[in-house]
């Protein structure tokens, strides 16, 4: 089993990664920690209940950062274009009122549920690096606990999506990302190189639909609005990013990964870029000396990831 | 034919992409300029000299730039252990008295040249772009008066050489860089993306060698040193980059190019990095709106280029 603690700020895509993980069979779901990103913490966290209650999930929800985490850095607006302005496609959640939120905050949690499962947490981190770090700011030892990291986000041999430098998860919070990827844990990076061969069309969405329950028919209304962003940038469907990460937890082996250091360049035009220093090639001295070796994702086996996303939810029937 | 002003740091691959400017048939080289870089300036001017003499160029040398366009700027050693202490892969490159240099700063007949030949200079620029930035902040209006820069520099979609973001002669003055790339002018790069690609063995130099008088005999004798940096980087033989431009000159349906602003990252870890914003893309707002394109190369015919080098070195017998 994996155990798994789930760092997301839903946002479309990370309902589908989140009803993944919820109905995997190798996964438990320790805890869903919220972070602000695809929409304001605030609406992060209420749709994060609001999916808990839908889907019937047990694992509790904690509210995590709703800034970045150095001070004073320019906020970026929540891109509403793209995950609506209830960050759920526009279909109208609802206040959610009878679901207890956990009483710490994200980072506390994180820390807390580490140090409970020494060794046994996969965390899966799909939106703003914030509450990783702020996760090691109040407790360094963490790095040497944890399982894995897993995170969507970064751009290596591709251009960005939000500037031709930067990704959308990394630009958010650049300094957060720096510190997670130099940190002394274990992190694979699935970036843009290939959640964007990762298109779920129309009809295999609707397929997931027709097999599955209730679930999936809050899923497929819930991404039509992000569907209709993705009209002219695709072909047909939806790039589906976050379900990439939860896929590499659960089957390693559809994707091909490159091994060595990580950075993040923080301000100036490329601000929020990821850098890999490939191992075993030489360069004069640089920012990459002396940090841990961390993977990065190259390849992916696209059919069979989405063909995975499809078996996974619809596997449980509703209950 | 071309009318070509070759601004250049010899440099091993310099002295390549020289001897194929001054053979090839459709080349009328209107002048050498020197920057430094691969060696400080008063070796790669000494060392344009020596190659005018020992090669019969009749083409004028003007000394370029021996620091970066703005002034303190961390400033590196040249790279001795590529191009050896002389620059030239420590033939023991004599002291030259016998060879005038223009009396002009290189930004300056560069100026000249091109208002002397409005709409015809092709400027080949493989080292520094401290000379462009130069002679664009002289005389702004040379943006409408030249056919086309095309700069050996840059890396994109690969990592960079001195640092796993940059490319030597672009991270040698990112600023200058900057503002060629962003200037009114038709840029095209030719970056690492594809001078990696580009591969000379030993027994294809050999066979230039032999094919050719004493001029490619001391090719021969000044690359070995190169070619035993190449040692371990590549499988037999060493990297053409310079060559690569003067080729794309010439021959550029050996090409790949696709458009874009280019911007250079100036100053924090992924100092020098080249990032193109590809034409029809969407981003949000960024620091490469409003800019002109320009074009980078992706991809390359490498077994044709070389091919073309050989048959242009070869062309001409000793005179």
């Amino acid at each position: 089993m994996h155990k798994v603690i789930f760092d997301t700020d839903p946002g479309v895509d990370d309902a589908m990664a989140l009803l993944f993980l919820h109905h995997h069979p190798d996964v438990a779901l320790l805890g869903v920690t919220t972070v602000f990103g695809n929409a304001r913490i605030e609406t992060t966290t209420r749709n994060a209940l609001f999916l808990k209650r839908e889907w019937k999930i047990d694992a509790p929800v904690a509210r995590g950062a709703g800034e970045t985490f150095i001070p004073h850095r320019i906020s970026h607006e929540p891109p509403t274009f793209i995950h609506g302005d209830d960050g759920l496609g526009n279909i109208g959640v609802p206040d959610v009122f009878d679901v207890p939120l956990d009483p710490r905050p994200a980072h506390r949690f994180i820390v807390e549920t580490i140090r409970e499962n020494p060794g046994e947490v996969t965390i899966v981190a799909v939106g703003r690096m914030t509450n990783l770090a702020n996760a090691l700011k109040e407790d360094p030892e963490i790095v040497d606990l944890v399982k894995e990291i897993v995170v969507m986000g970064g751009a290596f041999e591709v251009n960005g999506n939000v500037t031709p430098a930067a990704e959308a998860n990394i630009h958010g919070d650049p300094e957060a990302a720096d510190i997670v990827f130099t940190a002394e844990w274990p992190v694979v990076i699935v970036g843009l190189d290939v959640t964007l061969q990762t298109v779920m069309t129309r009809k295999a969405l609707a397929d997931i639909r027709d097999a599955a329950g209730t679930r999936a028919k809050l899923l497929f209304d819930l991404s039509q609005f992000y569907i209709k962003f993705y009209e002219g940038r695709v072909p047909d469907g939806m790039v589906v990013h976050d379900s990439c990460a939860c896929a590499y937890v659960v089957a390693p082996e559809l994707f091909q990964t490159r091994a060595g250091t990580v950075r993040v360049v923080c301000g100036g035009i490329a601000d929020g870029m990821t850098i890999q220093k490939p191992d075993g090639r030489t360069f004069g001295p640089s920012d990459w000396d002396g940090l841990p070796s961390q993977r990065i994702c190259t390849g992916i086996d696209a059919p069979a990831v989405l063909q995975l996303i499809h078996d996974t939810i619809v596997s449980v029937k509703e209950d």
